[in-house]
């Protein structure tokens, strides 16, 4: 693949659907999970799976998995397996690992002597090599290298053995979550009921929506008496595509039950004395989607302020304000509203190209990236232009495209980046190149302009970049889509990539 | 397919190159075709094909045909049978039958008396079925229902015919283009060389590019002698994708010859005195990528001009202005530089949702196009909005549309349409809906706000889509990239979706 | 592909359905040609296709092509598009040119002026070349190099134009025959009627069955009341398979008509005077279903004449007789009978391994065709073995097999070939290696034991085999299944590939 | 799938490679192994899957799995990925839960404290449930319902826990195999050993070959020093395959390590006091191909001891012997030898049909099974026909069979099992229909000729058949190719299908 220049990537996301009535529900379950995973698809690509439960005693699991986007993953008369699901969890999977196999795929199940469970995961369990070992030493072969077949094992093992007709669940999970702080969005699913899991840094989203009949979707009436169902997801932007309203996060260190009765939180495990909470920052700055919604406030809002607020740590001589597209469009707005500088469009993307194979010859790749975007010369012609950028991982995406823009007449192309330098790799669900990858650990990095061509270069600090984040939660208090618990919860976000100050120790 | 509200659809690009060294070129032919097809893979999505000649005497032809994206359709082994090739032709299909087989996949190459020829062709023939006729009459049996077949046995059975070693192709290509009028932009490769063909009245587009190395690519300094080959493609998007630089346009009824040797013009023949030129006025409106250039100026600066026009003939008294998301956006921007009004976004679009194959049930069906979109809801509470499209067809695309936007909290919703509404079938080549699906020809217009639940609904007038792509023309009558033909032509532009003023007369 | 070392391959099968009733039928006119096609899978594997007709007024014809065996070509849910046929024709390809394509796929449909026909055709025009050029010199393009779709083109073009509502077929499938006196058995058809034809030397099979109610397919009693639909077959082992009653044979030189009418002989076109038919005998010999009857006579039986004859004429002093499976069994149990020597089993083949695509290392191709085959070691310890086999072409077939019985403990293996030394290339439809390649035509003949390493080797004299094959229909003379017109003509057979004397001067 | 009227069938079959040589090996091992599992391909077509090892410390495991036939589930470009295997084990898998999916394909990898191990399994445990419960019971999940996962975790959580860098595999191995008593032909991959177990009972085979250069594959003077490396497979049919020479049987209970320094015996687990090894006389039956060697016997010959047993136990009054092809052939061939009857054919099988997939409408489904027949009506008419089939299970099959001959003009068809009746479940590893499904065991077996429709019908007697299998290991006493264990061993083969005497006791 020619097009892989992208430097950060997502680690999955989850979904999670619970009929409201009895078995046979008259809910299309698989086809919501479907299409929640379609909306989360821009968390991973590389496969989808999904599992159902009949929620009956015993219960039924039917499972589907497949490579590539979920509309290749699943075929219709496939989905035909899972029409009786009551329940389901699904999963869509971006590989860290460059080995990208069905054996990977999640949710992964598994058969225990109180039944199936079947877990779907995003995020990275820090201390993952030493729980292998762990449940290892217990005799215990592990077939994959997925932590969330680690999380089954772990879940499967946790002493003490309760009544067979009986497990304590939230007693297993809770154990689970003091052996390892974090990362992890989770859901487990076991006959009729999903546990919905965050841990107690929140480092990855989780949140819960109310499925109530389309008609009264929109409507402020929607009562408890209309819910059709709930639904659990990685992210909000899900909520919509499938007719759900938004009910609420998953607290930081929240195990919640979903069940056809409704939504029960059975626990909140504490961090320890003085730590904050650590949601991820990049969740706000790249990876979700604008219209997702996280600690009460828009995504897209968000990045329009980050914009802002780099409008006036580095406000530039310009004629124009533009972006690349399309996910540093929210803050070329609100750099260009604050600059008060006429915001244009310079570059046309070719939404096709990014999936062409060719490995091409000697002259066509000195064409790199250029490949993808067409000049829009009418806006660049004797321009001095700013262009903004989400964020520079290893400096040869934004070179081709400066040079593209300077080569269609602008006279200067500043370039204002609406996030801090990446300096650290991440070790909680994020792909980031090596540190030795990172521009910002080059020698080049002193000039950076100059490296990639630029007029000049400036990046939004850490400090604001935190008060565009932060700020718009103090300023959401009042706002009733916050949860009372986030409110008064001290404010915290995971900048470990950007500060090298993670969220826990790091031990091994 | 559950999202094919989609009113209109272009039938098809055409893309040819030829190396200019002698065979075998170190050129990539055939990556620089397939290339040149994902860029123009907006105007055909059904299938690809490439034929490419080793330009010998005799010549080999190379097949490459296959369904859907290009990418989809050749495999990177299958393009190793095309690697010797010196020049090539391709084509990316647009379905205007609903019966989609390779059966119909372009380019269509048959063997004639003086050996093969490769047709792809983009329009379509006003009296294909007369002329169907004519072939049969003489005894031919035609194995598809497309034009290009049909093209390529009138060209075969061209009376008179001339020594067997020396078949004058250009005459039977002038021969063709007095019994047919429009529509069509043609590539005829036989041997070592192409035929790039527009019709009299310049209805489809086509221009040609040089391939220049790398290296010069943007600098002026690039002579004569660099040349490394030349490109011919419907649509000048193409070139920056794989390092060509804009040359020209093919004028209308102008047959161009492009051979290793260069591009040499062996004639243009005239429309009926009195006839204006007849491009197509929706390329500019709606089927090409912004990117692409013609006639000298640039489509998306029309789009821009478009709603500034708009803005002009139908201004609103409004707090924000905005866009359905992607085509509409340079209009959007237009109407807000015109009006004064703040452009924000409103509308989150879910790439990925378009393929979904699921056939919902009830529940799911009732969400329609809202699937597709994400509403943000904060640049949409408590505003008025002006919402820019590009065109309405049906009217069953925009109405879910204003009714999420008025959900998310928009007081009014007005809608400005940056282009007439259309009223009449094209018969030169885009797939319209019938006269009867037409909202505009439906009772329900009268009203059309009421209906599909606008505050206001407003289009761009005829006049002003005129002028908003003739003065274009005109202001660049000093620009060095309108050939001096299209400067000195008196300027027209086929409106007959939107008037009923057909450049021909129809007699079937 | 390794297992290539087959020397000759047959060049496709036809097959044709007509169901009796008015439409639509409640015949599976598709169903039937599927099965017809499977059973006649042996005479090619490369592709396969089917066009169904509604038999209306305008009829509607659909078609389904595909590469490979039948049941991959053809799915389940591209059958349904058929399903409203009430006849229909159908051919499975075996490629002779190394290129294969859906392309070249038959059935081949043209629109013609009196509307669509499709024609399916087994063997090989001995003049195509002729016929091509005069095809061109008519102005028309041919897009495939197939017989069938110059058969096709050939039909449309022929002179006079009758009256647009009355073409006559006939007479155009007449002066057809005229132009071009051999190899063809083609299935023409053309709204609700298939005209199947033989060529005047009958060069390649065709017969015709009758479709009874399953529940009376073995009674006697099946009188033409009780007919559903015809069928018409390169092979009579197709009928069994889709509960048809064999009826009769095409005739030499034959127009037959068949509709839901029923059969009609609408013309014998005549050989030139003298002139004997010219049956391939290789039918006989090798491509035919052992279970498929031409003449009047079973191929098995034939094969066991063969075996018997081979037996009187080349006697050996051995302990056992044995099979190279499973062609040649019905000759080793003739040779068996005759000699008196016991018939026993040496050799277990692997249905599997023909289809390995393992491009195998040194080591592995060493061990060549063995890989194949098991030998059965208790059957050749210490034996003297007479093999059976059918052919030797190339001669690097058999010359692993007698090795490999050597090692198992054969003490002297004598190679008895059941057919005469192939000596010469046929261009009528059988794919043979070039004189050159073949063994028969090589110094190393001379020698052939000492080559192939057999204690020694004889093959049935041509007279021999005439003997066998044309003894077994005289003696038939009384056999109703025989046609009267069989029985009266002179006999002959196409023996071109053993004796150099073909049916038609070659003048190219 | 409409042919599926086989009544038993196989689970599975295993293959080992190991290189001589240190690594990178010059030996093809993932080719040997694929040309392995092709030649087991009767044992398994759902699913096939490799694991290859460098056999380095650490090693590196590489895994390939796929659904259907090994050609279709290895793709060429795939195999590269195990192109460094210095050995490997593979495995080809029969489903008989009806649901076939990826997840459950075979080997299975698992990581352990100790590295990863791999392993193929053929056979069925039986205790598996109350060997899952005792796993889960110790907290381990299980993601598939395979033995072979079990068989894993088991392995991998037997106390006690060795030093970390010298897991004691074989004591681990014996405690299994102290768990469970049959029945298993197990390999176990671990770093550069494949260990290869066989039950104590030696229900399901196993045996081990030695790769020589080709060149002196059939030489009797391959030495010691010639060895290229050493396979391991269910069947010795698969050595000629590879170019490998028979070496030995594992012996019931043994443990065999296979290493690159050759082939060692570790243990031999013993049987209870006064058990009897119980090897699967089905295997000579029905499963095993003929040209495999159990027990120093070739399965072809014994197959035909039993046709001469039935011939001495039901003699007919008959004019001809048949066969069913092609299993039954051995038997039909000793049937006739023994009874002085002569051997024809009288049934042509259509090799194609069986992968029809096709659902057939009312009329065709009434053809049933003789779709995949021709009848060869010579051999038929006015004969009464001796017809011998291997075994009768539901009785579905050969009663239209048996009509077909009829109608063909046999006077008598007489059916004659070459083995007794199945009237039993097994619960060993074979795929036998439940007891009530068993035509054995219904009313109508009390007139199974009635029934089936056949003059008459006689059975093998368990007896007869007993001594055609035990009768030819005796009898090689002195064969070379008959390990000294087994000479010594008592003989004793499981007839539990049969006789219902399962060779342990079942408790569950």
């Amino acid at each position: 693949m020619e097009f892989e220049e992208s430097g950060i990537g997502e680690e999955c996301g989850v979904f999670g659907c619970v009929a409201a009535g009895e078995w046979p529900t008259q809910l299309e379950v698989a086809q919501i999970l479907t299409l929640g995973l379609v909306a989360l698809q821009h968390r991973g690509q590389e496969s989808a799976g999904i599992v159902t439960s009949t929620g009956t005693n015993p219960p039924t699991f039917s499972t589907l998995k497949g490579m590539g986007l979920v509309n290749t993953a699943f075929k219709p008369e496939d989905l035909l397996k899972l029409r009786y699901g009551n329940l389901g969890i699904g999963h869509t999977r971006y590989s860290t690992t460059g080995i990208s196999e069905l054996h990977n795929c999640q949710p992964f199940v598994v058969d225990t002597l109180h039944g199936k469970i079947a877990v779907a995961h995003n995020g990275e369990l820090v201390n993952a090599s030493a729980l292998r070992k762990k449940v290892m030493r217990h005799g215990v072969g592990l077939s994959t290298c997925s932590d969330s077949e680690l999380i089954t094992q772990l879940l499967a093992l946790t002493p003490p053995m309760e009544e067979l007709d009986n497990p304590d669940w939230v007693a297993r999970i809770k154990n689970l979550m003091t052996e390892t702080p974090t990362s992890y969005s989770l859901l487990v699913m076991y006959k009729d009921v999903i546990y919905a899991v965050r841990d107690p840094y929140g480092n990855r989203p989780l949140c819960i929506g109310r499925l109530v009949p389309i008609s009264k979707l929109h409507s402020s009436g929607a009562g408890e008496a209309d819910t059709e169902g709930w639904v659990v997801s990685s992210e909000s932007c899900s909520f919509q595509s499938i007719g759900a309203k938004y009910y609420r996060e998953v607290k930081p260190g929240e195990i919640v039950q979903i069940s056809k009765n409704g939504v029960e939180s059975l626990s909140v495990v504490p961090r320890p004395e003085g730590d904050l909470p650590a949601f991820c920052i990049f969740e706000y700055v790249y990876f979700a989607r604008p219209d997702s919604m996280f600690e009460g406030q828009m995504v897209y809002t968000v990045r329009q302020r980050c914009g802002r607020q780099l409008a006036i740590e580095a406000p530039t001589d310009a004629d124009v304000v533009s972006t690349v597209p399309e996910s540093a469009t929210p803050a070329a707005l609100g750099y260009a509203q604050q600059s008060g500088l006429p915001y244009v469009e310079v570059l046309c993307k070719n939404r096709y190209v990014g999936r062409t194979f060719i490995q091409p010859n000697t002259r066509l790749r000195q064409l790199g990236v250029a490949k993808k975007f067409g000049a829009l010369t009418d806006n660049l012609a004797g321009k001095r232009v700013v262009l903004i950028d989400d964020s520079i991982v290893r400096g040869n995406t934004i070179s081709p495209i400066i040079k593209l823009l300077k080569e269609a007449g602008a006279t200067e192309v500043h370039i204002r980046v609406a996030s801090p330098p990446i300096r650290f790799p991440c070790y909680m669900g994020i792909n980031i190149p090596t540190k030795e990858e990172l521009i910002a650990n080059k020698p080049e990095f002193k000039d950076i302009a100059g490296y990639i061509g630029a007029t000049s270069v400036r990046y939004l600090s850490v400090e604001g970049l935190l008060s565009a984040v932060q700020g718009g939660i103090e300023s959401h208090g009042k706002d009733e889509r916050i949860s009372s618990t986030t409110k008064t919860t001290r404010i915290g976000h995971c900048t470990a990539c950007l500060t090298g100050k993670y969220p826990v120790e790091l031990e091994w």
